[in-house]
């Protein structure tokens, strides 16, 4: 799996990554663990706040929760086996970065490491934590972000549940002629 | 645009057609009063739970607040110009079924009409309003779901911003064998 170089992105625009709606993997670190876990159900709350549902049953719940920091990183469809393959093991039976094979990544604001064959990598601080208890709603704010210097659009991972996903990006469209100008940026 | 068969569909593999992250269209009524507004903020919280981000300055926000339901309707790939131009203008000004051609259908649990012309129909309940204020945040609970009786899964529509989309939907995967059966459905 190569590395790529990647460049500094605006951290306001990273709906342009999440919004729709890919797979993602959530990086975690704390007194020298680290864990990554699949996650699907995100959503952005703001231009820089992303609400993710983590599973208190999940091993990256805690660390999240105690370091109050975390990457949301973006896998290109090239990384459908590993992405699977990271959601059905647990981090509690050792280093998910060795045993699929990916590359840490310091990251510009967080101590939690970016995979590095990620496409895009979010940094996230632990913005509001009044939801995590009845939901399992961690809030974050984005506080940095980095993509792929390349320009081309990833194709990503959408699940669909039971084992079915879609790969999604190879066909797009460009509607602005049909927005209001208050409604694209500028 | 023609109108299809279509049958009820559990409410707990709503996410079927969520999870993957499409724009949604989210309809509602309140004292004689309909809107629709398109909708790419939301997430599962649950498998009969739904966060969506509805912004106060939307005219949806206060017949959802006021009448405590909505249905979520899932346009596939061809309404794609109309939920563009259902996201570019306001139900202050009209009624958009009417402005947009759409049809409405009765629901089985709430009073907020279905989009005949979607793909997916998912009635909502709010079911906590604690997050409206500070987040713009509604969390439904599905109360029932009716999908096209055609099996075939849609090509969706997913929103990147600044007026770009993907339609989704035409490449997919089954993966069932990379999974821990704890995973799947039964």
């Amino acid at each position: 799996m190569s590395i790529f170089p990647k460049r500094a992105f605006p951290s306001a625009k990273v709906r342009r990554f999440l919004e729709p709606g890919p797979i993602v993997l959530i990086s975690s670190s704390h007194k020298g663990e680290t864990n990554i876990m699949t996650c699907g159900w995100h959503m952005m709350m703001g231009y820089d706040l992303i609400g993710c549902y983590i599973w208190s049953a999940n091993h990256s719940h805690g660390l999240i929760r105690k370091s109050k920091e975390c990457v949301i990183n973006v896998p290109a469809a090239h990384l459908a086996a590993k992405v699977v393959g990271i959601g059905n093991c647990s981090g509690r039976n050792g280093d998910k970065f060795a045993k699929f094979g990916l590359t840490r990544q310091k990251g510009a604001k967080v101590a939690a490491p970016l995979i590095a064959e990620c496409h895009a990598n979010i940094e996230c601080r632990l913005a509001d934590t009044r939801m995590i208890d009845r939901y399992e709603l961690f809030i974050f704010e984005v506080v940095a972000a980095s993509a792929a210097a390349r320009a081309r659009l990833p194709k990503t991972i959408h699940y669909r549940g039971d084992g079915a996903f879609m790969i999604s990006g190879a066909e797009t469209r460009k509607w602005r002629r049909l927005f209001r100008p208050a409604m694209l940026d500028e």
